[in-house]
């Protein structure tokens, strides 16, 4: 990317080993995420460009002498930030403030937006699934494992949800849709999703929503509150970044309950005084998700079908359709567009 | 009070029962609170005043019809906040959130820094304390139940302080010293005070601190990091309110830790963004604390002498010298000043 709205595919030198903890992976799928629209809106102009993508499914062709986990011909997952998995952060779960890792696209590491790509600190970061073939079903729904489920995941279980909860989401793209799926897979009894566009807020619905909530603004908040039983919903999922969407959730959050952030926020300052967070004891609370701690945990119920969160793919593109991919997610035409080298 | 530094003793009517709910109480002891201080800084003049005062101890003299918990001449504790200690939020121990309660000095009810006052939903407000005397040596750590130890313990626990814990505590006035007391009961290995007034942080020492840093800014963070192992303390109660203090507690906590916050917010808008709380998945929480919930609890080890949260009294006044009590708070040439009627 080479600015907003300025994608370009180029042929690039192939990554090398640089470091004994390297893996060389052919990418064999990767995708456009929600979070690429940012700068997609808003990067300056910049003549060095940045890779992108972060998330990824590959086949490990090469790795460094360090590498012990991991051999030439595994299939494995790439969780959208690189960590060593053995670090004090690491160790608690907190794979995304790993103190030797860091995040894709940066500090001299390629994206996932390509056909090949080296992987630091392979041990850590990649997770081997056996017995996967590069054409498999499974294989977008195992994709969202990089990203967009676990952040979904992230979302439910840093709020805490638990059997019969009632949650609300807001934002129906596909963290805001798995975020619904993943509520519902730790027992939310009543899930009101917020969101305005209907084919997508249909997936939420087979995904496990009880409610749409269409309305925005004040007309949202009051729909919200009428549905859980007057005072908001305990616990609140943001799945969006932008300032209306953290408003909407101080609005329909319960007193005592708590907004889960894992939109990446679009804004520095918010409202956190007493009107909003401080007087009803309100919980804010998220971040990147720690998507390496989840993978294992939510990987047996992708693999055998009890959960399809692949279905957030609603388009599969080659390498020279990703500009348009882009163009496609941002003008809504597209939910989530995968990328086949 | 009656606008910025502008505080009035005067003759106003005796209270009387208005509701079958209420009950008036003689009061014994009360005091002046820190929070008391933000509109003794900022509050408009105002002609018709607003009485002061929140906390307090006192005797029931008069019962309405419908209370039937309380007899005249019980002894009773009163928490900052009246609540009906039956609404969907009180039995989820919110009573801040009471839908039928209310704070002191407001909406028809008096403020505690009185002879007598009104007290709404006396059955859920009042807990009865039998067996005390009007002037027991118990009755200044009796009166911190009222609020002070109350929001300290309620700091602690919002942050979920529990044993072998890191804990900095930010503000060395009465409540940050009894969050250092809450801390040290709830288990914390390591509390790192931060306060710069010696004869209170002497205090925080008493009360289990074991560490103080007087350093403010990035002096005091580099100095609370090195303390906490290089990275932040991961649980930081915040008992100020102003923003230098949430900044501080930005700069100190760990990643995947918690901001507890039980200093009155003096802003409304913060950073909540990437940099400060999002990308390090920081916590932020706390409120008012809801007092009512913990009295019964924190009751016992205040009666048999265990712990003297009373300490932080270091002055005793009489009406006359209640404007001169907030003179000496707010140039903190008192910690905090008891009223004896």
């Amino acid at each position: 990317m080479y600015g907003a709205s300025d994608v370009r595919v180029e042929t690039v030198p192939d990554p090398v080993l640089q470091q004994p903890g390297d893996a060389l992976v052919r990418i064999v799928r990767s995708c456009i995420c929600g979070s690429d629209l940012h700068p997609y809106h808003s990067m300056p102009a910049n003549p060095e460009g940045s890779p992108m993508g972060h998330e990824f499914l590959g086949v490990v062709e090469d790795t460094g002498a360090e590498v012990s986990t991991l051999r030439v011909g595994d299939f494995v997952i790439g969780p959208f930030a690189w960590s060593d998995g053995t670090c004090e952060f690491c160790r608690e779960g907190l794979y995304t403030s790993c103190l030797h890792g860091g995040f894709w696209g940066a500090d001299g590491v390629g994206g996932a937006q390509a056909e090949a790509l080296r992987v630091p600190l392979a041990d850590g970061t990649l997770v081997k699934v056996p017995g996967i073939g590069e054409d498999d079903a499974v294989l977008p729904s195992l994709l969202t494992l990089s990203d967009v489920y676990g952040t979904g995941y992230h979302a439910a279980t840093q709020a805490k949800v638990t059997k019969g909860d009632t949650v609300a989401v807001i934002g129906d793209g596909a963290v805001g849709l798995l975020a619904v799926l993943a509520a519902k897979q730790l027992g939310a009894e009543r899930i009101i999703l917020m969101g305005r566009h209907k084919d997508r807020t249909d997936l939420g619905l087979e995904f496990g929503a009880t409610d749409v909530v269409a309305e925005r603004g004040e007309e949202g908040i009051a729909r919200v509150r009428e549905l859980s039983g007057g005072h908001g919903a305990p616990k609140v999922l943001e799945a969006v970044g932008h300032m209306p969407a953290y408003e909407q959730a101080v609005g329909i959050v319960r007193p005592g309950g708590v907004i889960s952030r894992v939109g990446v926020p679009q804004y520095d300052d918010a409202p956190v005084g007493f009107e909003s967070l401080f007087g009803p004891n309100i919980t804010l609370n998220g971040g990147p998700a720690p998507v390496r701690a989840y993978i294992e945990e939510l990987l047996p119920a992708v693999l055998d079908g009890t959960v399809e969160p692949g279905k957030v793919f609603d388009r599969t593109i080659g390498f020279d359709e990703v500009p348009d991919g882009y163009r496609a997610m941002d003008e809504r035409e597209a939910l989530k567009v995968l990328i086949r080298p």
